[in-house]
């Protein structure tokens, strides 16, 4: 099914090439597709450090790959990641990836490493698929993209950042907690970032008890907001002892800080190495004597997206999660926006096409 | 209740002395407690590291905590691990670890890392529990010892390493497998001493295919016969990627060659390094990327001796467990049989009170 929305995508050549609009007149919609107009986007720290030239891409692409919008034109047989049926006018967050649902990762429920993965706001931009980043009026979302409906009332600010940033707290945190019971389960999050103030509210309003250490004393105060009741600076101070740990910062200090925070059977979750770095000393010994389990976590699956908005439809008003969006640009002015967020004042920034 | 065994147990003092046996006429036993004459046990590589002076013991000490015997007197109320009446003549193998089952290590599953933990073979005699090692006639089990009856018709030499190495085994293999179905799961177990033989064995009677390193060319010849599909020199060849791995040597080399070999989600079980070492670099980007885990396992539940203990009875045939155990000596041999083990020569050398 041809439609022509009109739709505006931002493309991306290089680190040394500005943002410049690209006008797109028609879209080619196949089965289970749905074209979404973009309401808001986030500006998440993989878009920074690509744009900086610390991350790889093919280009010429779409960045962003957080965001909220509403459908308004569908393939036949368009699903949500539930089965139910999408429908025009739903207002949607989406998975960052396109999974084949057959290959042996997908059936083995490893999705976000299916054999024939694409990722939105990570593929160069083609026929087939040309609005496939969060940067543009309009994001087409093919078969085999998880979409999660959510509810008109929740501020866009909240609902952008949830197919990356939230989703991929959700999954930490599962990763983290490893079947056991999170009431009163002591939990050490390194980094206070979106997915580490996530992780924070998350695990918090389930009982668990969140001790957050960043250097920052700005994010340790909004740590505090977000759920932690113990916040530590990592430069001068030591996490006791704990039953879990996320990792949410990359720093190889806080990687081997939340490995060796780990109590007898304590699972540390490492989230946010995905950049190359030195390696960090591991002591076999000490994760053998202590039964100490080292987890990687890398985006989520669509039952993580499914269950972060839930989440996030119940208790996002019990935390500021609105406040970490400090500016809204037009989606002309993204280059400022990206500036911006690579500034690091805010948790976040926003890109809006209204 | 007091009773007169009388029974032998072989002292050991220090690294200097040879053993000397003391006689032992009377001992207490309280609810729960059984007493056990011991029919075989056998030579622990941890034994070998203590007399070794590799590893600090406190003295003076009954070592050994491989062995199988009979019950012969039993305290009011003493029961298996799976809840049933103990009862004199019953053939039996232990657990290492004596457990409250109270703390809160006990109630979160970690029996074996409990607050008021005691270890069979490896506790100072006092008056309250002399006949605390395997290296004696008779074995003390105090309450709070998991006990499980074993079949009379299988050979001693195949039961005695059950408590230690076998039990172990199991535990690493469910820790690797992480609640996955073994069904054509690739396993690739570093290391063929008993831990490693026995976990090749438990994993490929459950479908999985295992790949067994080991650097001596007539343990990879053992290696085949139980249940590796494939052998390789880790001096020269490099596992494929595999979705399990269990790191049974120690070897630092060999914990690194482990966590490499961890295919997308795959899970690493380390279960060799109970002795100091070099750290172990490890890449957290890679880990990450890879969704892969790495687990610490030392020692086991007495859930998992059961299932162990189960699983030898079943299919202890089918593998050549016996030839493990290269020569018997007399328990006033004791120090011939260590010197022996420590050659290395055989997987196991085995000590009979008879």
């Amino acid at each position: 099914m041809r439609i022509s929305p009109p739709a505006t995508a931002m493309i991306y050549s290089g680190p040394a090439d500005p943002h410049r609009p690209l006008a797109v007149d028609s879209v080619d919609l196949r089965p289970g597709d749905a074209l979404v107009e973009i309401e808001l986007a986030t500006v998440c720290g993989s878009d920074v450090h690509t744009v900086g030239g610390h991350r790889s891409t093919p280009t010429p692409t779409v960045l962003g790959h957080e965001q909220v919008g509403r459908v308004v034109a569908l393939g036949d047989g368009a699903v949500r990641a539930d089965g139910t049926a999408l429908a025009i006018g739903d207002r949607v967050v989406w998975s960052a990836t396109v999974s084949c649902g057959d290959c042996d990762r997908c059936t083995a429920g490893l999705t976000q490493k299916c054999r024939a993965l694409r990722k939105f706001g990570h593929e160069r931009v083609d026929d087939a698929w040309t609005l496939n980043g969060g940067f543009a009026t309009h994001a087409h979302l093919p078969r085999g993209m998880a979409v999660v409906a959510v509810p008109d009332h929740i501020p866009a600010d909240v609902l952008a950042p949830l197919a990356c940033g939230t989703a991929t707290a959700w999954a930490a945190v599962a990763a983290a907690l490893d079947g056991r019971e999170p009431r009163g389960l002591s939990l050490v999050v390194t980094g206070g970032g979106l997915i580490g103030l996530s992780a924070a509210a998350i695990a918090s309003s389930l009982g668990a008890r969140v001790t957050l250490a960043d250097p920052d004393p700005a994010r340790r105060d909004l740590a505090t907001r977000f759920g932690a009741s113990v916040v530590l600076d990592p430069t001068s101070q030591t996490a006791e002892p704990c039953d879990a740990a996320i990792e949410a910062s990359g720093s190889r200090h806080a990687v081997a800080a939340a490995i060796d925070a780990l109590d007898v059977g304590g699972v540390a979750a490492l989230v946010g190495s995905v950049f190359p770095g030195d390696a960090v000393p591991l002591d076999p010994e000490s994760i053998v004597r202590r039964l100490a389990t080292v987890r990687g976590v890398h985006n989520y699956t669509p039952r993580h997206l499914v269950d972060a908005a839930d989440w996030v439809a119940q208790h996002h008003d019990a935390f500021p999660f609105a406040e970490l969006v400090g500016e809204r640009f037009a989606l002309a002015e993204l280059d400022s926006a990206i500036a911006l967020a690579a500034a690091g004042t805010h948790v976040r920034v926003a890109v809006s096409a209204g």
